[in-house]
């Protein structure tokens, strides 16, 4: 095996490679970089087995400078191909396998010759096309992650409340995360009819959000085992949730008692600055609403107090009092982009609803806290 | 106590002051910044003991817009006074005792109610200024800093190195620093005739470092006890740490059997791309040279081996082979802060020493290490 590549090309798709390995994985192969070089182009991947990320480098393309001068492959310890690499300063890249998996790196007068590993070592991925597949503007598909996986489960006990449910039917995709005190939920129309309902890891649609470049497309294939992502040259393949998602719609009220309207930025800030006063690390926020004025309020019997008042743009309904996970309304607020939001609540102790008053697509829900003082 | 302030001005200070603080100090009080609230001033007050920090505010200065309605002092927690005053959005805020040690801070609509702790339980800081003074610019003591306390000890077997020392006779100032591994020496003149032998814990020289601002002058005032840093409006005062510091002189060769003159960033550079091949978390390179070029190699027989050549600007001397931590040389280069440095050997198991072959007034001394391959 033995190429030469651009520096920039190559740690920019090492990197890029690299975000799917876990330094600490069971599989020590795992913990590498695998590189196919094929006659004019190579391959790298890497996988922690649940994400799998592969960037397909071809000679064709002028930029990449990519000379191919024996076929191969070889797995690195991602830590030190990418560090030696960042490290060299040279326009291109030497790299050949010397002896057995001994792999040589080098650029103007340094080299390094790196212990590898070999490619029949690493596990097998498998990364053929489902072909169920739709396509979604990259900004859009960024934005339904943010908008929804924040509101995920961080806790093993329900596994499938660790990833967002993507349902498609009649041309339309629901998409919702919750991890039962808070859920997200979006709706998009889809250009295709595709039929599936798949609950896709968190951690994998994180990890897509920081890959995806901007004004680009991504075509996503989707079967009940896995979904792809494909990017330009980048292919992103992660493993779905096993499991029955619940039904949520039930949980949603469509009748409300009382509507607020309000500057998004001036509850996000009362509600940041009320935040740091916690009880056992968490912020309970009292929210006391009359059409004349917002008060937002917090107590702790160990701080202290905290009172602010806001002008709500407009309040409807009887005067409420309503206590709440200051971190779960500031999160469901950022997210949904707003100038100008509406809170809806059917009831004290009946979960409410936040959405941006000009974008119908997102909504957010979050139940109230019983509170004794 | 009541005073008014400017909220930009209270929360530098605040920031200030509360480098000195450690949010787990034994002692409960000493988590909180002390405001003393003067006629026409307030001082405000961070300490762990081993350092402390005081700003005054007066009503003189304009921008600082103190308006002093009742006297009278307070603790309270830091981390709750800074995050307060810097979420409050108000040009000016407003502080008072409530009701015994229960302190109201607000701006605009915003206010909050904290749980302070008595000025009577903190503890008393003696800050009399010590007779003995001298006056340095700040950029030649943030350089003396810089230049000496990452060659002090961090293992507190030997107290006394993990300070460093300054010692003033004669005109001359000389500050030292020593892991027993590699030595830090800095000289510069002094325009008194001060006599003292300090040494000064590392961690306050780092504290002080980062407060300083360029281009003002620091008055130094030291006894046998304490040293204090009068910089503007801002005292910082340290304890020392008692104990005989090691006489150093005669660790420091002479006399040289080789000497190499290369450029700094060159041999950095190699250092850096070097150091990452790690036998047990520690970097051993070995430099080999000769009058017509240098080698930087390092080899582990976990991970692999590495290779780059320099060409010196000079070499004087037989070819040499001497092998040391790669990040002890590392930092002695990095903060000598030159173009060329002047690399002096006077054999291959005795210390070396690096200096900027521009600036006489710093030098820097490393042990090597043995190797068996």
């Amino acid at each position: 095996m033995n190429f030469k590549i651009s520096k920039k090309v190559f740690y920019s798709s090492l990197q890029t490679v690299s975000r799917a390995i876990s330094s600490n994985s069971p599989i020590p192969s795992l913990t590498g970089v695998k590189i196919d070089v094929l006659e004019d182009s190579i391959i790298l991947t890497g996988s922690d087995s649940d994400i799998s990320i592969q960037k397909t480098l071809t000679a064709e393309e002028e930029d990449i400078r990519l000379v191919v001068s024996e076929t191969g492959s070889i797995v690195i310890e991602a830590k030190y191909i990418l560090e030696i690499v960042r490290k060299i300063d040279a326009d291109d890249i030497d790299v050949r396998i010397v002896d057995g998996s001994l792999t040589k790196i080098s650029g103007n007068n340094a080299k390094f010759e790196i212990n590898g590993v070999r490619a029949s070592d690493y596990p097998t991925l498998d990364f053929t096309k489902p072909s169920q597949s739709f396509e979604l503007d990259a900004d859009e598909l960024v934005t339904i992650i943010n908008q929804t996986t924040f509101a995920t489960s961080d806790k093993e006990t329900r596994p499938v409340l660790t990833g967002v449910n993507f349902k498609a039917s009649e041309g339309k995709l629901v998409c919702t995360a919750t991890d039962s005190y808070r859920l997200a939920k979006k709706v998009i129309d889809l250009n295709t009819d595709s039929t599936f309902n798949i609950t896709i890891p968190a951690k994998s649609l994180n990890e897509l959000a920081k890959i995806i470049e901007k004004d680009s497309k991504v075509e996503i294939c989707v079967s009940d085992k896995k979904a792809q992502f494909w990017i330009d040259q980048v292919l992103i393949q992660t493993r779905l949730i096993d499991g029955f998602y619940p039904e949520t719609q039930r949980l949603i009220p469509t009748v409300f008692e009382n509507e607020l309207i309000v500057d998004s930025r001036d509850l996000l800030n009362a509600i940041d600055r009320a935040s740091f006063i916690k009880n056992d690390g968490v912020s309970i926020i009292r929210l006391a609403a009359t059409p004349e004025k917002l008060i937002i309020s917090t107590r702790s019997q160990e701080v202290g107090s905290s009172m602010e008042e806001i002008i709500p743009d407009s309040y409807e309904g009887k005067g409420i009092n309503i206590s709440f996970s200051g971190r779960y309304v500031y999160e469901a607020i950022r997210v949904l982009n707003a100038s100008t939001i509406r809170v809806s609540f059917s009831g004290e102790m009946k979960p409410f609803i936040i959405k941006n008053v000009a974008d119908d697509s997102i909504l957010q829900l979050v139940l109230p806290v019983r509170t004794y003082n």
